[in-house]
C-alpha cells in the first residue's frame, strides 16, 4: 500500500508510486476461475477479497458484462445464445476501513472517487449488442428482435466500429455498476417488491403494452450464480443463491445503475448498509447513451478502474432522506468529473407520451423517451445507416436523454440530443434538399434472425 | 421590412437595422385588448395576425403564461385561484412566405432560428409558482398540494428571489410554447385521443396512483377560449371554441414542449400542417429546469423573441418519419444553440422506480425522476432551506433530468443534475459532518393553505 | 433608483424592476452634446456626470469609439479619413457610494458586475476597420497600409458581414473600456512614462523594427479634446486639456484592456484612486479577438452596459500587491462570466518570435503573436477569401490569443485558435487536397489606398 | 502490426488490438542505454528507429525532459546542478509511409493525431522546478533566482503536491517536444540565425533589460550531445554533433513548442522536411500552464504517446504559407481534441507593457505577460502559500496566458486566467475583508541558495 508521502524521508526515493492492484484479472481464466474470484449477486454474505483504507489509491480491473462470452469474431450467435442468467460478474466486494483501521459501518457514507478508468491494457477493444426478444429484449425489443452486435475498436480516447461505418466518437468511460453491499434487512426488501411485480404485474401494467422487453424483473436463481469465494455447491452457497439479488436493476446501494457521466474524476457517495461497505464493481463500458437503450448496449468493454474511498461517518443520516417504507430507503448521489468530452453542436429529437398506435398515455416519461429514440433512429437512416445501426449506436454513444416536460398533461416530453460531431458528414436538415436515395454504407451490424412468434410493433404510417 | 442589405447601395444608409417588431404586446392590456390579439387554442382557422417572409428577421413579443394575473405581489392567492382554463396566450399566428411570396405549404418544414430573447425592457421580472391540487396541482402535488409562488427578479442574465434567499443564476431563457398551427385531421386526432385518456385513463393506469395532478388531459372547452381575430360570441366562435385543443401538453405541432434548451441561437424544425404555417409562440421562461416540476414551473414572465425563418420545400417526407396511424404522428427537430450558460460542477440526485410506498415499478422513468426530485428536495433542505424552496428552485434554475437507465429491469433509473455554482454555500457531502441544526434561511415561498380533502404522500421513513 | 425590494410591501407592487439610466445616449446627437456629455480623456478632475449606490442596478448607455464618425455606408474614407485625436468617447464619470452614502476612497477596490450588456435597440450594427497606416496603423499594418472596413449587422447573438460572405458568429460582447478616474499623481506617471518612451523610444527598440504602428505613445493634446461637463475653451478646460491622458492604451486603472471576455456575468475588481471612484466606460465591441489586431478592430458599437457595483474597503491593500516605484503600480483583476459562446473545435496557428525577414529575436511575444496572425491570415486566403478580410475577421471574431511557450529561448511560442464553426465551410486540413484554385467570393472589404511613403513588407517566400 | 480491420474474417479472431509499441523504454536504463537510443539534438542524418504506416495505431515511450536526472526526492540539489546540454532525450526519429510503402516526402504535412498518453504506468509522479539563475533560470529569474523543485504524485487525472498543500487539478496532458527532423538547409538557417542573435544581441535588446534567462540562445555544441543510433566519438557523430541543433527552442518543425492544448484528440500537422518525416517526439508533461513560466516548468514525468499518422502530399504548398526568406519558413498547425478539462469559473490578472521599475515599453506582450504573472503569484500569496510555490504551480497549472491587447499603444495587455476549483479555499476577492494575517501552510518547495552574484529585481513598491 502506498501510504501519503512522507515529507520528512531524507533519501532518495524514486518510491513507487502506482496505484495498488487489488483486484487482478487475467483474461485467459473464467470468471470464476480468477485469484480472486468474481461475483454477481448481492448479497451480504458474500465475503471480501480485499481490504482497502480511506484515502489509499487503488486499482481494481474487471471483465466486461458477460464475462468474455461475446467475442471479437464475425457472428452474433454468441448473443443470440448468451446464458442471461450470469450477467455482470462483478470485482470484489472491498471492505473499507479508516485510517484507523475501523471499518465503514452502517449509516456510514462511502464516497468513492475515480480518478481514472480504461481498457485493460493490450485489449482495447468493445462490443454493443442487443439481445434476442425471448432473451430479454432490449428498450425497443418490439421493433428490432433480433441479437445484433456491433464491434468496436479503441484508438486512445475514440472508438471506431467496422460495423457502423462513418462514426468514430470519444467514450465517456464509466462503470455500468458500482455498489454496496446490501444488508439482509434491505435484501429482503428487494426481493419481496420484485416478487411481487413479477407476479401481478403484467396484467397490471399498462406500460407493458409498450415497452416488451421481459421478464419484468430477474429473481434469485441458483442458475448461473457465482459468489466469489463461496465454493458452488456448498449449503452455504446453495442458500445464499436463492437469496441473493440478481444484479441487472440499479437499486438502493447504486449497483446497474448505468449513468454514463460517472466517469474520470466523478465522485459517488454510497450507502453503507454492511461492515466495511463489501464495494463491488464492474461491467465496464467504454461510452453509453442515456438509457442504454439497446440493453447489452453500452461498448462492453473488460477495463480497470483506480479509486479512492472515504468515509462519512453517520452520512446517510446527515445527507440522504429516506422515501419509503425503511430508514433504507435511499439513493446514491453523485458528482460529475471534469473531463468529458466537450461537444457544442447537438441536434435534439423529441418524443411525447403517444406510443406507435397513437394511444395516449399519461405523463409516461419511458413512452415518450421510447418515441424520442424511434424518431432519431428513423431521422438518422435517412443518411445511409441501417436502423439497427442506428439502434446500437444511439445506445453507446455520448447522446443525452432528458425528460424536458413532465407536467403538462397528458404528454411528458422526453428529448434525446445527439452531438453531430461523431458523424462524419454533416445530418442537420438543410433547406436544399438532396435528391434521390442516399448511398447505404456496408458493412451493417451483425445479426441473427429472431425465431420467436411475439409480433413486432408495425408502424401503421410507414406503408404510406 | 428590412431586405437582406444591398451590396451595391452608394449613399450614406445608416439604415434602421433592428428587427421588424411584427406583433407587439401593450402590458397595460389585457391578453385580448392587445392591438394583435393573442389566442389561447390550437386551431387551423384562427386567423394569422402577421407574415414574414423566410430569411426577414423580425420581433415577437409575448404575454406570460398567465396573461398578467399573476403579480408582483405579497400573496399567492393569484395562484391559488388562477383559472386554468385561459393558460397560454399565445402570440401569433404567423404567417410564413417565401421570397417569392408562395406561402409555406403542409408538408414542409418550418426552420425557426431564434437569434435573441428576453423579458419586455422595463419589466425585468418573473414568477414560479406551483397550483393548487384542486386546480391541477404539479409532478409533486401529492408531497406539495398547496399554491406557493416565488418571485424573482432580473439583474441582466441573472436571477434572484426575495423569497428563496442564497440563490442567484444565470437563465436560460427559451420559449415555453412555440408551434404550428394543425390541421384539421390533425385536431381530430388529438382531440379523440386526449378525450379517451380522460374518459378511461384513470381506472386503467397505474402511474395515477403516484402522479396526482388532475384532470389526465385538458379537453376542448369555450370556458376561457381566445382565438385572436375570432370575436367571442360569434357563432364561428362558438364551432371553433368546441373543437381547438388545449394548450397544455406538447404535440406533433411542437407547442407546450417547455424545453429548456431552446434559447439564443437555437434552430426549431417544425412540420407545417396548414397553408403559411402559422406560428404561434408564448409562454416566456426566463428559466426553467427539466421537468418544469412545479407545473407553473418555469420563472415566467413577459418577454420577446427575435427570430427567422426558412422554408424546408417537402422537408416532412425528408425529414420526419411518421410514427403512428398517420404521417401526421410526427414530432420536431431541434438544434441548440451556442451560448448556454457554462456550469462546470454538478451534484446528481438519483430515483429509481420504486414508488413512496416501497412499490416495485416496471421500468417507469416517471417515476424514477420524481423519485430523484423527492432525494434532491429533501438533500438540500439540510442547508438551510424549506423544502417548499427547493421545489420551486428544481422546478426553474439550469438543473438537468435525464433517462439514465431504461432497460435494466424493473428499474427505471432517473438523475437530477443540480449545477453547485447556483448556491452561495458549498453543498456538496463533506467529510467532517456539521454538528447541529443549520439556520433556516427566511423569508420563505409564499404560500397559501390547501383547503381540499385529498390525502398528502407521507413519507413513512420520515417518523423515523 | 431601484431599492432592495421591501417583503413587507401589502399592496400590489408590479414595482418597476428595470435597471435605473443613468447615462443615456441620443444617437442624433453629437458625443459632446449628449445631455450628460461624453468625455474622451483621462483627468481626476472631470467631474461625475451620475451617482449611484453600492448594490444598485444601473444602466449606462455609449457611443461607439469613433463617436458615430464611421458610418454604415458603402466607402472606407471616413476610416482613412478619421481624426484619431478624439477615439473613445466615455459614459462617465459616476461616482459610487456606499448604501450610508460614504464614497468610495482611494485604496478601496471597486468591483464592478457586468449583468448585461447589447447594442442600442434599433441600432444593431457595427464595424471593424484597420486604421491607415500614416493615421496609427495597426499590428499589421506594414502589410495591410490601406484603411479598410467591414460592416456588420446584428441578428441577436450573431453577427454577419456583407463584406465577407460566409461566416457568421455569436459575439462575446464587452466593453473596450472601463475604468476608474487616475489620481493627480498617478496621472503624472502615465505621462513621463510615456512621454519618455516617444521621445526616445524609436531609436533604441529593437521591436520597432517589426511593429509599425506609430507614434509610439498619445501623448495629452488639446486637439479633439472633450472634458465632459467642463466647457471647452475654458481656462479650466486648457489646463486639464494639456494634462488629461489619452485613452489608448490600458493602464493601472483599467481603461481600453480590450479583454474580450468581459462580457455578461464577469466581474471587475478595479482600483480606486480618486473619491467616488468615478467610473468611465465606453468602446462597446459586439465581438473581439484576442489582440483586437486590426487596431479599428473589434465590431465597434454603440451600446449599453447593466452593472452592479460594490465597494471593498481597503482593498486594494488586501488584493492587490504593486509592482513598480509607487503603490499606484497595480492592475484590475477580473472573473470571467459564465455565459461565453461555447466551440468545441479549433483550429490553431503558431507563431515563433523570427520576423518575416528571418530574424532571430528573444522570447519576443509580440513578434511570435505576428508571426501566428499572418500565418492563420494566409491559410484562410487559401479558401476563397481575400487577406484583407482575414485580417478583419482575425480581428474581431472570437478567436483566442496564447502566449503558449515564453522561456524556450531563443523563440517564444504563440498561438492564435480559431473556431471552426464560424465558417460555412470545413477549413480543416484534408487528407485528399482539392485540384484547382478555389472561388473567391464576392465582395471585399472596402478599401482605400495608400498613398504614403511607407514600405510594405514583403514576403521574402512569396515570389518563389 | 495491426493491420486495419478486415470485414471478411471469417473466423473468430479476439485480436491483438492493442497499439503496437514502436518505442518501448526501460526506465532502469539510462537514455541513451535504451533499446532504440533516445537523441536530443535535431537533424537530418539521425536516422530512424522505426517504421510506421498512416493510418497505423502505435504507441511510443518517453523519458522526462531531462532524462531522470531529477528524483523523487527531499532536495533540489539535482535541479541546482543539471547539465543543460542534454535536456530533451526524444524517441525517435520515426520513418513514416504511406499504405504503398512510399514514405512521406518533403513539401508533404504530416497529420499527427494524439490517440492517447499518460505517465507510464507505475511510474506516476512527476516534477516542476525552476533552474538556477546561473543555469538557465526561468521567465522570471530575476525575482526567484534559486533552483526550487515540487514533487507531484498523480492519481489518475490528478496531480497534487506534498510541496504545494491545498492544490489539486486534472492535467492536460500533452508533449512538450513532437518535430519532424529539418533538412540541412533548415537547420543552416536555424543555427545562423540563433548564433547572430547570440553574438550580437545582448547589447542590442532592450527586452534582455527585463527577461533575464541566459544564454539568449543554446547554440550547437557536442557537449551532452546524444544522437540516437550514431555511435558517441565517431567521426561521423562528431561531424553531426557540431551542426545538430539543440532541442530548447519550437522552430518550423514544430519542436518544443510547449503548447498545453497538445492533449489527447488532438492533431498536429507538420511540414515534412526529409524524406520519411523523421518524427521525433518527447518531453511529455502531465500538465502545464501558458508559457511554462518556471522553464523546467509543466510537470515533467516519463510517459507514453499513442498516435496515428496520415501523410497529406504537397500539404505544404497547399496549406501553409511560409513567410520569410524561403519556403521552409513555415509553422505546424494544430487541432484541439475534445476532453480538456473543463472549468467554468476563471481568476484573471492583467499584466501591461510597463516593467518592475516602472518604465514604459512599447507594445511588449512579454513585459506584459511577466506583469500578469507577477500579479497572479502576489495575490495568491495573500492565501497562505510562499511566492516560490505560487511560481511554481502558474507553471504547471492549466491555466492561460492570453494576449489581449496588442494595439492600444504604448501598452500591450496580457492575461493570466487561472481556475479557481483547482484550490481547496475560495480565492476570489470578497467585499468583507478577513482581518489578520492568513495561516502559511507547510511545508514549501523544496529550494537551494542561488550563489551567483546577478541583482535580483526589487519591488520598488515592495517595502511601503
Amino acid at each position: 500500500m502506498r501510504s501519503p508521502k512522507s515529507l520528512e524521508f531524507t533519501t532518495s526515493s524514486m518510491a513507487p508510486s502506482a496505484p495498488r492492484l487489488i483486484v487482478p484479472i487475467d483474461l485467459k481464466k473464467k470468471p470464476w476461475e480468477q485469484k480472486l474470484p468474481l461475483h454477481n449477486r448481492w448479497h451480504p454474505q458474500i465475503p471480501p477479497v480485499a481490504e482497502v483504507m480511506a484515502g489509499e489509491y487503488f486499482r481494481v480491473e474487471m471483465v466486461d458484462a458477460n464475462g468474455g462470452n461475446i467475442k471479437d469474431d464475425n457472428s452474433s450467435l454468441d448473443v443470440k445464445l448468451i446464458d442471461s442468467s450470469s450477467f455482470h460478474f462483478l470485482s470484489g466486494p472491498i471492505r473499507v476501513l479508516d485510517v484507523d483501521g475501523v471499518p465503514a459501518k452502517p449509516g456510514d457514507l462511502l464516497a468513492v472517487e475515480i480518478c481514472n478508468l480504461g481498457p485493460l491494457p493490450g485489449d482495447e477493444w468493445g462490443y454493443t449488442a442487443t439481445l434476442d426478444r425471448e432473451n430479454g429484449g432490449g428498450f425497443l425489443t418490439d421493433h428490432f428482435p433480433c441479437a445484433t452486435k456491433a464491434i468496436w475498436y479503441f484508438e486512445g480516447i475514440y472508438a471506431y466500429s467496422p460495423h457502423i461505418p462513418g462514426v468514430r466518437f470519444p467514450g465517456l468511460t464509466h462503470p455500468g455498476v458500482i455498489g454496496t453491499a446490501p444488508s439482509m434487512e434491505l435484501l429482503n426488501i428487494w426481493n419481496e417488491r420484485e416478487r411481487q411485480l413479477e407476479e401481478n404485474g403484467l396484467k397490471t401494467l399498462k406500460l407493458c403494452e409498450v415497452l416488451h422487453s421481459r421478464p419484468l424483473a430477474n429473481l434469485p436463481s441458483t442458475k448461473g450464480c457465482h459468489l466469489g469465494k463461496i465454493q458452488q455447491g456448498t449449503p452455504e452457497w446453495e442458500r445464499i443463491a436463492r437469496e441473493a439479488a440478481r444484479t441487472t436493476p440499479g437499486r438502493e446501494n447504486g449497483g446497474n445503475c448505468d449513468i454514463k457521466n460517472l466517469s474520470r474524476g466523478s465522485k459517488i457517495y454510497l450507502p453503507v448498509f454492511v461492515d466495511g461497505a463489501n464495494l463491488s464493481t464492474g461491467d465496464m463500458h467504454f461510452s453509453q447513451g442515456d438509457g442504454e437503450v439497446s440493453f447489452c448496449g453500452a461498448i462492453e468493454m473488460n477495463g480497470f478502474l483506480e479509486l479512492k474511498c472515504e468515509i462519512i461517518r453517520g452520512g446517510m443520516k446527515e445527507y440522504l432522506t429516506p422515501m419509503g417504507p425503511t430508514p433504507l430507503h435511499v439513493n446514491p448521489i453523485f458528482e460529475i468529473g471534469p473531463v468529458e468530452p466537450r461537444f457544442s453542436e447537438w441536434l435534439v429529437f423529441e418524443g411525447i407520451s403517444v406510443d406507435e398506435s397513437g394511444r395516449q398515455h399519461y405523463l409516461d416519461a419511458s413512452v415518450a423517451y421510447k418515441r424520442a429514440v424511434l424518431n432519431a433512429i428513423d431521422y438518422l437512416s435517412k443518411f445511409g445507416y441501417s436502423k439497427e445501426q442506428m439502434y446500437l449506436l444511439l445506445s453507446c454513444c455520448p447522446c443525452e436523454g432528458r425528460i424536458s416536460g413532465i407536467v403538462d398533461s397528458p404528454n411528458a416530453v422526453a428529448t434525446l440530443a445527439i452531438p453531430t460531431a461523431i458523424f462524419d458528414q454533416d445530418i442537420r436538415p438543410k433547406t436544399k434538399v438532396p435528391v434521390g436515395p442516399r448511398l447505404v454504407r456496408k458493412p451493417d451490424v451483425l445479426r441473427c434472425t429472431y425465431d420467436g412468434n411475439l409480433p413486432t410493433t408495425k408502424n401503421p404510417a410507414s406503408i404510406m
